[in-house]
């Protein structure tokens, strides 16, 4: 495929990519655009240009101030706005005009803000990379007991909260909260002294289901939009105390970041790749027929706040034991309802060599080493700094990626 | 105070209650209502006949088919809204005219469908009964170590799911999920066999906060509209097997049942009361200083598929640890934002005598015993089984209640 536009070969937004996002600016209102090269594609004038008209998408979808109604909209008609917009890009007969008029629907990334794509209804956290839960197993309980019984027969999860998800550019305020430090009887209260970041993928619900009814593993991919990179926030000293028997709560709940723009499961295709061997056998609820894991390079780098970027971890996507289609299954087994603009993370995703963890937590040990940033050093997050996590996969001019979710933390705020 | 209107004296909805619904019939849309004796106030035609006029309350909140517009008015707002349409129902002089025209803003409750009456966001269960901590950790760790350390130092809470809670009358399909019996040494795909509900009750936000500012006890109560009665389904099997580490899952999120009326606080005024005294000392952002519990007597029914329905606990409101101000400082206190209609629920709710304990699974002692409902026995909740909750205090004429939350669980659905 070749295109009329000038892209960078090593943009993440390659013609073969063409993810969803909302984006504004001075002359624009809040409303779904597309990324492509260093270019956002505003649908809604395209729509008013008459570019969708032969598909009869309800022009309502390009004027709204989230994803949710286009996402809503019947698969193959979401498929077709993507593929409508790539054969508009395309070296066509039909360029011309579309080209001709291109400053009308194709805006500089550099003049809009990219807001946080879709209205979120439930928000799940899976746990579903072995090589992590068995490194936060080992160090609570030794590796002996380090996974939990049920771990390789279900992809574990808890629900998390939806409010606190902010699109990659917001800044975090660090949080305080209740910790017991080992040498203390009772419990403190005061700013979290272990901060973390978590490097985990998303997916986005697209078509919703009713309660009662279940997603098989041949279906669930039909009701994912698409991935987004997810940055799940954990103050660690928080969490600790705060976690039994019911699970993460203000530990996790006080910001997750997102990426902006929503890559497709067609885009993602040509890294579509067999996962990890299951054993033992899943149940045959969970048994999948097709390949459902993504070979998806991701990284996490860390900008001290007085000192430079430097990327601590490198991971992959297909590192997961459980794939989406798995989890989505699983999740509605029970007759669980998902609604369009559901996000549900994979938790955090590391690799077995200690340089694709993907925590601080398992990157110092726990605390118990440190990082180095050309002579600075960190074990937790400090404030002031940035994290910043990328993702995406193939050849430079077909490059399939995420951009990125940044973030930077904010000292934390004293009670008045 | 009394009214020109005909109220049974055992009514839940007196003169002094008014609390807040959502409503519709073959000649009403949904719509925001009052319940009033067996009566239903239109609120929407009220404001057309200009009842709302003098405080200029926007007309848009009265054609929302949620509650949650009003909910986010300025809180004098909708408290000047109930104070006006109890004004509306008092004998005095102005009675005549609303008194004349009663048929067009009055309706029959028997001729009317109640609906879920918010939008819920996120939904957030704690776990603040001393007694069902207790109970439920003496089972599984026995008495000595019944209780986690942390749980006399801040309310323990998880995230739940918001998309599978439904208004009371909506019946349940019982789930079928992953359970490991004690014989076996894999788990075992099936319907679940340990059914059980929680008597619990849920407040629902009214105000939102940014993200990274807190609330504090003495204003939490200003961001509550009301209090709902709360049936926390629960699949003890499935739970059992899942919930390590990370806390309930499946076990719960198939469904959750809420009485349809919002009871505010303002009508709940007259049974405040002190709670427990907390010992050891809570920290300092945890502390209150005035009365936050509520002496609300709730029961619990069971109606078996083929038996009279019989009361099987009775328990009430006050027995809580930990009051809603407490609930909800804590849980913004890291900086989580919360948003109109967020729904918060207590935990079950258990006293200190058997008769009092809020769940199957404590009455029964795990299944150890069952329940007798004139020579029928229940150990769980079988197919055709409606549970019933209900809840509420005052003298007769004064009575400020919740009315009821029902449901019936269906046959679990079969694979296709």
């Amino acid at each position: 495929m070749k295109t009329w536009l000038s892209i960078d070969p090593q943009s993440d937004f390659s013609i073969y990519n063409l993810p969803f996002g909302i984006f504004s600016s001075k002359n624009h209102s809040r409303r779904p655009g597309m990324a492509i090269g260093d270019q956002v594609v505003d649908l809604q004038v395209l729509a008013e240009m008459g570019a969708f008209a032969e598909e009869k998408i309800p022009g309502e979808v390009f004027h709204q101030p989230v994803l949710n109604t286009l996402m809503a909209l019947p698969r193959q008609q979401s498929r077709w706005i993507r593929m409508r917009v790539q054969q508009l890009l395309l070296e066509t007969e039909e360029k011309e005009s579309w080209q001709e008029n291109a400053s009308r629907w194709l805006i500089p990334m550099s003049d809009v803000q990219l807001h946080l794509p879709v209205t979120i209804g439930d928000y799940t956290d899976f746990y579903s990379s072995y090589q992590h839960a068995f490194n936060v197993g080992s160090m609570f309980r030794g590796p002996e007991n380090a996974l939990m019984p049920n771990w390789k027969h279900l992809p574990v999860a808890y629900h998390g909260r939806s409010s606190s998800i902010v699109v990659s550019g917001t800044d975090i305020v660090r949080p305080m909260g209740q910790r017991k430090p080992p040498s203390s009887e009772d419990p403190v209260f005061g700013v979290s002294a272990r901060l973390d970041f978590e490097l985990e993928m998303a997916f986005v619900v697209a078509n919703p289901t009713a309660m009662g009814s279940r997603v098989s593993t041949a279906e669930a991919e039909e009701h994912i939009f698409g991935l987004l990179l997810f940055n799940d926030w954990s103050a660690r000293d928080i969490q600790q105390w705060e976690y039994q028997p019911l699970g993460p709560f203000l530990g996790k709940n006080f910001g997750s970041s997102v990426s902006p723009w929503i890559v497709t499961l067609d885009a993602l295709a040509p890294f579509r790749c067999e996962g990890p061997v299951q054993d033992p056998a899943v149940l045959p609820y969970l048994k999948v027929n097709s390949p459902g894991h993504f070979d998806l390079p991701i990284s996490v780098a860390i900008a001290p706040r007085e000192g430079k970027e430097k990327v601590i971890s490198r991971s992959n996507y297909k590192y997961l034991y459980w794939s989406m289609a798995q989890q989505l299954a699983h999740h509605t087994v029970n007759g669980c309802p998902i609604c369009t603009g559901d996000l549900m993370a994979s938790g955090t995703i590391s690799g077995e060599s200690p340089d694709s963890f993907g925590s601080l937590l398992e990157l110092t040990w726990g605390g118990k080493n440190t990082l180095d940033f050309e002579g600075i050093t960190r074990t937790w997050i400090e404030d002031g700094d940035t994290v910043v996590m990328r993702g995406g996969a193939g050849e430079p001019g077909k490059r399939v990626g995420f951009g990125e979710v940044k973030g930077t933390i904010l000292p934390a705020k004293p009670f008045c």
